[in-house]
């Protein structure tokens, strides 16, 4: 018996089956043909946590072809960000840098207004002003992203009321899970969303734009692609890239904006807060005893530690792969696995915390106002 | 038997009892106190147009100790402007030449783009353009007037956002009669009026402000009220002014957008159209043959063409009971009732077109941007 599972854009849980999702969603696995285009891209794309997709093999032709085409992909502001939050950035950066195209990113400070009770609309601008900081400094081309909030860039509006003209309620309702005692700003927002989705078309015309995205967004997703063709807009429908979901630090389904502090690695992070925190939370696919873990060895597809590095921290092929072997033989004990990678993401969050300094300098060149 | 009636944000129909719907509403009557101290205003105000209200005793008490008040009354710029839609305007000038207070009127382009399946995008901002020169032209103050036009001062979403966290779909869908296969604009545009009518409290903190309404709009009114007075905001409720529905031409309950052509007096029409309008279609309180007119008098009550002379365009109380009297005697006809009237109404016209076409000059001074 299969074990059951649960993905909608509210809810994760379970033992999620990707393959039965694939089917269920109607949504293409990323094949190897695409994989092979993809080899120089981030581990998050070319190592599988992007497993699906809609259109991207058209994007990755127009591209090719160097026509016009677009990546877009935003942050909900309710919080400082971790590292879970940088998968689809990371991403698109990536494709920035092999095919050279613009990067959208709207931080929806409207969303998590409506939907979180205690985030204050002075909260939410600053957690905006915040993550905007650590997006920028993830090394963004200048002059070919646009970073806008809906607070601040409030000419988004414009866009969300003509395609609210296109979304009824009950499709809302539908997609989106709302309930009557929802606020209104909630009821609305799927028309936000969706002009966040629509918004390189909107500003530079017709084209392919691919939103990396986790798999349970991909309702909303499938909202926007059939308004895009509506013939108020006339656009084309934007393609998408489907990750699986990161694990958090204690191997649960998906890492989770309210997951505790100690699940997660922020990125203000210091040493001894990424050293405690992987050392006590990390789930471990190694054995109980030392002698057990040299005998049978660890399972590395379990541990937390190894997907990190997999997924963010060991972008050289040859040497995770000497760690995968080296813990699923025993050679390699968890202890030493989380070493490695603590020493990693210190790297990472010291070169991050410096650049996100010196982002303070130059995050008006990628604001829309 | 009482007639039956039904006064609705979005249904008006029968032989509106507004005694009935004092008590159902839970308003005030306009007393002879206030009456007195606006016998300088507007006809509208004085000859009771205007006939309840929400606190504008209040008001009116903060505006001769000097306090700080302000008048807020909107436009949805869905068509042409006719006269019936000059109704709250001219009250609000009233109140600012009187009170010298400021006005803020905010033209709902998004409301009509939502409600009205043939209005796109680019006819209501057309028709926001040309209703915001025939608004100016009525002569309201530079300097103590501000115009803001949702798709074009955008800020406002940021204003309408905090509010739409404390409107549930719920109350939304009870007060503004939505159905679910409404569009998601309509679900959120209670926000959106509630910010416009708290806009004044937004910009300049905490005051009394009035809003000139047609009764059936008090719903907006009340919930409005409600908010106002969240800890999110603190600000003080709005006070209100109910106006009866003026007639339209031919004697129906309410002058209605959706009213063809020949039942309205377009701010536009010319001298020819204003004498074929009103002779051919202005509901009289005559009788049918001269003959028994002289004998019987007519009927000003039922009249159109007095309703309109005495709350638009006979400012002059002498003149006015002199008409009245005339009428009632028999000692004036029908058609020279409607030819006293078609010639205020050119007078009117010709002056507001050649004012209009001055405020194209002037727009700028008056837009909130």
């Amino acid at each position: 018996m299969k074990k059951e599972f649960t993905v909608t854009p509210w809810e994760v849980s379970g033992n999620v089956d990707y393959e039965r999702l694939i089917k269920e969603f109607g949504v293409t696995l990323i094949d190897a043909n695409m994989r092979y285009k993809l080899v120089k891209t981030h581990p998050l794309l070319r190592r599988g946590l992007y497993f699906s997709h809609r259109d991207f093999d058209l994007w990755l032709e127009r591209a090719e072809k160097g026509k016009k085409i677009s990546v877009i992909t935003g942050r909900g502001p309710s919080d400082k960000m971790h590292i879970g939050h940088l998968v689809p950035f990371l991403v698109a950066k990536s494709l920035q840098e092999q095919f050279d195209c613009e990067v959208f990113i709207p931080i929806s400070d409207d969303e998590k207004f409506y939907v979180k009770e205690e985030v204050t609309f002075e909260k939410v601008l600053a957690y905006a002003q915040d993550n905007i900081l650590d997006i920028i400094a993830l090394g963004f081309k200048r002059g070919k992203t646009y970073i806008f909030e809906d607070f601040v860039y409030t000419n988004i509006y414009t866009y969300a009321a003509q395609i609210a003209k296109r979304i009824t309620y009950s499709t809302s309702k539908a997609v989106f899970g709302l309930k009557p005692e929802d606020n209104v700003g909630w009821s609305f927002y799927p028309a936000m969303q969706a002009a966040h989705i629509l918004f390189p078309q909107f500003l530079r015309g017709k084209h392919l734009s691919v939103v990396p995205v986790a798999i349970d967004q991909d309702p909303f997703i499938r909202v926007t692609r059939d308004i895009s063709t509506h013939k108020d807009f006339q656009f084309e429908k934007p393609a998408a890239l489907h990750s699986k979901f990161m694990p958090s630090l204690d191997g649960g389904a998906k890492m989770s904006a309210s997951d505790t502090t100690s699940k997660v690695i922020y990125l203000s992070d210091n040493l001894e807060e990424v050293k405690k925190k992987i050392n006590k939370y990390a789930f471990s696919g190694g054995k109980d005893t030392i002698e057990d873990h040299r005998k049978h060895g660890g399972n590395p597809d379990i541990d937390v530690s190894f997907q990190y590095l997999r997924y963010l921290f060991e972008p050289d092929d040859q040497k995770l792969g000497k760690i995968e072997s080296d813990y699923r033989s025993g050679k390699l004990l968890t202890s030493e696995l989380k070493s490695i990678l603590i020493e990693k993401i210190f790297l990472f969050l010291k070169e991050h915390q410096k650049r996100k300094e010196q982002a303070k300098r130059n995050v008006e060149k990628f604001i829309l106002k």
